[in-house]
């Protein structure tokens, strides 16, 4: 139970924190601080935060402070936040790259004040509007090495996302980035490509309108996402991305390969091979 | 209201579609037609069809023949069917193809009888136990080539699908082909390659397992889809496939090469175009 939390960016996973913490009657006021009055004025609206303070302020009322902003912001940011914490106080960061942010505080003097976490939950909105009640439940939430971590403060977040309904897991941040390079980074790429691939190449739109399934919506609907956060997630993450996509590449032009030499068996073959992702996929 | 319908494949699109005229009492006796015995037993314990019979008998008990099996055994057993049937019954097929079959009808002396249709739903599932009641819901259904089916025939199928809570859309075989390619055909191949991706390079498991959040589920559910079914429906389809599939590449590549030279205008640019298929998700 924290008497009052920072929300540093009251989008949607900041929003929604906030909401679930409100929820459970985990925190008694929330302090919001954000970039743009338009998003202050809906946080407040939408009875995601009480007040609305800038950020050296917010920082120094708060116990906690959780800092969801797109990952370009985040080490300016953190570095100004960590130079205002006292060891009273707990700083988590919840973006979606976490190399470049640990490294940027790994000798910072108050850096066991900070947990590197990212919570394995998101949607293909944005903004405070986008924030949901009942997010994170059921999901995993990655702490990224938590040995630098005060043991203090680490319990405190780790007993929070708990509460929320998540289960940690534990990685160093170089082994973060990989790894969500595979499970969400790639997905993202593939969506935006695939929706690129229909608006250049299907100028019917009514027909896909019409016609469109639970199929095309379930691959395309991450096209949806907000540029703003995914760009600077791209470019932080650019060699483990890399690495991915031109594997994904490699197995597209396998699929060319068996239909422009008429292959039913190696065909088969590429899609019983990827129906083996069933044992991983509940 | 038919008295006798005859399922001919009853897996996912044809159990699902019995379930639904049984559930809204359109239906007075099912015959479930199927290669595999243990397909018929499924079938028959689930309450898909009261009885099954080899496809001759089936056919001259029915007053409606649905078909609904892989498109590469369509054409072979559409004839048979053509060959037994009265002028008094109505064959429709189901298949995710409509030009082969066309075409291989389009000369045939009872073509009146054969209305070519293609209901927009489907899941990753195959099999009688993949079959849902409350299937197609408010979904497209796409019916080819309507001039070539007697008027009361075509009546008869716009209205059963329109009770099951469908609406029409009409479009000449080719065509069809071509809007499916994009809107379900690539959505497949697209899934079946990222999970061979990530397969391939994420040799730990249990980290995807761990982590894999919304985002990555709904672009790889596909690719638990059957072979058997997609196999045929992407040889039939092949020119359209590889016309989207080469685009799609082509898409991907330029993803690559914002990254490659760090251009974050250019992600920007990929990514804001990508995100009008808002327009077209509703």
């Amino acid at each position: 139970m924290f008497n009052t939390v920072a929300i540093v960016g009251t989008g949607l996973i900041g929003g929604s924190f906030s909401l679930c913490l409100k929820d459970r009657e985990l925190v008694q006021h929330v302090i919001g601080v954000t970039r743009s009055a338009a998003s202050a004025a809906k946080a407040l609206e939408l009875g995601i935060v009480d007040e609305v303070l800038p950020l050296q302020e917010a920082v120094k009322k708060a116990d906690l402070i959780y800092v969801a902003i797109p990952v370009d912001t985040t080490v300016p940011t953190m570095l100004q936040i960590m130079s205002l914490v006292t060891d009273k106080q707990v700083v988590v960061d919840a973006g979606s790259t976490k190399n470049v942010l640990c490294k940027a505080l790994d000798n910072h003097p108050m850096r066991g004040r900070f947990v590197a976490t990212h919570p394995m939950w998101g949607t293909e909105y944005s903004g405070p509007e986008a924030a949901v009640r009942n997010a994170f439940t059921g999901r995993a939430c990655v702490i990224c090495e938590k040995e630098k971590s005060d043991a203090d403060a680490l319990t405190q977040v780790e007993t929070i996302y708990r509460q929320l309904g998540m289960h940690m897991v534990y990685m160093h941040a170089a082994n973060h980035d990989v790894h969500a390079a595979y499970v969400s980074h790639i997905s993202h790429i593939t969506s935006f490509a695939l929706a690129n691939t229909v608006l250049e190449k299907e100028r019917e739109e009514d027909a896909i309108f019409e016609l469109a399934g639970g199929g095309f919506e379930s691959t395309v609907r991450l096209a949806k996402s907000n540029p703003a956060m995914w760009v600077p997630i791209f470019m932080q993450n650019k060699e483990n991305i890399l690495d991915v996509l031109n594997e994904h590449i490699s197995q597209l032009r396998k699929f060319k390969a068996s239909l422009e030499k008429e292959n039913a068996d190696y065909l088969l073959e590429l899609i019983e091979n990827a129906n083996k992702i069933r044992r991983i996929l509940k």
